[in-house]
């Protein structure tokens, strides 16, 4: 018996969102549109010149939890916060987004890692990660009886930063399999995967689910042809998602092949976090019984919602808007 | 032994193009920018009226046999004109794009087809279409010899017009499958297959390969969900060739499932012909020992040509630009 739907493994970051005209961004030396890592100093110097902040969990794992909670599933978060205001903060807007969490946080170190999101009257949003805290977790913070617990376990592949996260993704993985629950693996970006091709490539092996968008799948194979991605994963054991943006997806298992449109959003107004709910939506249908299908839809229509505002978290219940299109 | 790659049977038509401004199309009431199909009556006046008309064959077949010469085919074309000045402008123009031609042309009957093409100075093509002696092709039409000594007959769907014209695709056919040829087949437009559901649908037991964009598609399976086309295709025994424009194509033949980029083309100035040329590609990949994801590349590659400027058929060589980019 399960008791968990999916845990989600990744970088536990609170996403602090103010509005401010193009003059701050000058001002401060913010690249406008972009997303820039920033050091300790500097996001404490932003923390303080922003006015009215908004503080929502954010992170990229963290959101497709959020997506999952917003479905009516049993999700719970493993990501590393400091006990610090920041961290509490974290750990209550997950809660309320419906998603568990019980890591300890840490007592010393790096305070807990944010994303200052400038958010300009034009509506683009100019973001700096401190990924702070976050980068500390290790194979010490790997509860097993919680990963043994969950049907799947899903893990970002931004975390694959430092060698004691890279541990407790071994840690994780190894408590999985022995206990016959599927993984699952984000590839999260191209530069992302340009960096640890090499090792993400060997864990593959170990892996049941990979999600990657186009731009990542081609890295990951090194080939600007996507059929030739297409007929490598063919050739793989797992269900491999490859998510396309307007162009829909394509999902792969064997010789078992789909291909999806995506839903059509008349206003696309941030992509921020598309792929993010994209998994939620498959992984929920994946956990209830759905078929690879049936699961694309899923993420397509979870997708679909999370681009047509601003933000990276659903604004309405995706469990009502799959029930509505007769999803579920 | 072969004598020709593909024999094409279709509509054969000759474009009339000639460059006018919108006070042309006011005057002489012609909608902006779609194509429209017109009496013999209005065909002659609109043809009285435009000023220094280029002629050049025409037609979706034909277009597709034009496209296969280019890549160094050996294509004919079987269609009807009639023994008049546009008949024998249509054989001409033919043989000069290097594609046979030797149907014998109607002595009495309605005058030779033609596409009246206005040009307008900012780009639109309003097409104005007479189908004339095209709709009275029949089975006497049909060379035994020819299609039996051609690799692949290919047939568009435009011509499932009147029952001497079915009679001689299903003269056509039987011929091909005596000879053990196989025989090809495009849907031609989704109004089309809406008219001829189940004849094409009953069709595709006698067909090995299947042309159609994704509305054509989703309109023979009444779906409007490609996963479901894509699957119900896996089910059928031959090749289903799914062109979507900029989201690429899905090639499937049962389990083989191949999804292919779009050629990205920088300006697209025409979209008129971009599957024609795509069938030519595939058709030639398949007629030269390519598997079907480097047929696929093919079709990229002319219907990337055939969209970058105006006109339905190849301007440069198809041969060379395949040759340059590696794919033959």
């Amino acid at each position: 018996m399960t008791m968990y739907d999916v845990v989600g493994l990744g970088n536990a970051i609170v996403d602090v969102i103010s509005a401010a005209d193009d003059s701050f961004l000058l001002e401060h030396h913010i690249s406008k549109g972009v997303m820039t890592l920033i050091d300790g100093s500097r996001a404490e110097q932003l923390c303080r010149a922003v006015a009215d902040p908004q503080e929502i969990a954010g992170g990229s794992a963290a959101n497709t939890m959020s997506g999952l909670a917003s479905f009516g599933a049993k999700a719970v978060f493993v990501g590393k916060v400091k006990a610090d205001r920041l961290g509490e903060s974290f750990q209550r807007s997950l809660r309320a987004l419906g998603v568990e969490y019980s890591v300890e946080p840490a007592s010393g170190g790096p305070p807990t890692a944010c994303c200052l999101i400038v958010v300009t009257p034009d509506g683009h949003r100019s973001m700096n990660t401190f990924l702070g805290a976050s980068r500390e977790i290790g194979p010490e913070d790997i509860d097993a009886k919680m990963i043994a617990a969950a049907q799947i376990l899903y893990v970002e592949g931004y975390l694959w930063d430092t060698p004691d996260a890279k541990s407790a993704i071994a840690n994780a993985i190894a408590v999985a399999k022995r206990a016959k629950r599927r993984v699952a693996f984000t590839l999260s970006d191209p530069f992302c995967v340009a960096r640890w091709r090499d090792e993400f490539r060997a864990l593959m092996a170990d892996l049941d689910i990979l999600f990657a968008n186009e731009e990542e799948a081609k890295a990951l194979f090194e080939s600007d042809d996507l059929d030739r991605v297409v007929q490598a994963l063919r050739l793989w054991t797992g269900i491999a998602v490859v998510t396309r943006s307007e162009k829909g997806c394509v999902i792969v298992r064997g010789d078992d092949t789909h291909v999806l449109d995506a839903v059509p959003v008349a206003d696309v107004l941030d992509t921020t976090g598309a792929g993010d709910q994209f998994a939620a939506g498959f992984l929920y249908g994946l956990t209830h019984g759905k078929d690879l299908a049936q699961s694309g839809r899923l993420g397509a229509l979870a997708a679909a919602e999370v681009i047509s505002h601003y933000g990276a978290r659903p604004e309405t219940s995706l469990r009502a808007s799959a029930l509505k299109q007769g999803l579920l």
